[in-house]
């Protein structure tokens, strides 16, 4: 099993409007091979910024990655950046194998 | 739900160390309130480290807090540090909300 996480850093007081972004997005998540689960999380909160993560579970990072090279991925993410005024620069991409 | 993730840099060369701790420890997770699913995950690698993390989800985050001071806690810990030589300074706790 695989995990792939987005970490996000908002700035404050635009924690709900990253949540909307996301609650209104049609992921075309369900339709991949080797897909299991999504969620958003949402992380601590400093002067800065509060952290997001999105939380994909794969069965393999081979899914995962065919599916970045993927239509679908694409289609999901046409709309990314459209708020940027929200984000402390860009996410950042941390990947985690199951080994336990 | 909740995700406490506690991120753990192991020094190179180490990995399966670290991984047979985990392996042989006993949690008493399993009998802890709210408590519903642990992992343990392997990350990226760099020259310097790498990064793995524990991974357990919760009903809520008063039931994560209870248990951090219960008994099964400090039993689960009571060999925390007993091979300092392989990490890369203390652990980094990070905990998530699932707001999606």
């Amino acid at each position: 099993m695989f995990i792939a996480m987005n970490r996000f850093k908002i700035k404050p007081g635009h924690e709900q409007d990253f949540i909307d972004i996301w609650k209104g997005r049609d992921s075309y998540l369900h339709t991949v091979p080797g897909f299991k689960e999504f969620h958003l999380l949402q992380g601590p909160s400093n002067d800065d910024f509060t952290l997001f993560s999105s939380h994909a579970t794969w069965e393999s990072r081979d899914d995962f990655e065919a599916w970045t090279k993927s239509e679908a991925f694409r289609k999901a993410h046409a709309s990314a950046g459209s708020r940027k005024d929200i984000y402390m620069g860009p996410p950042q991409l941390e990947c985690f194998e199951v080994v336990l």
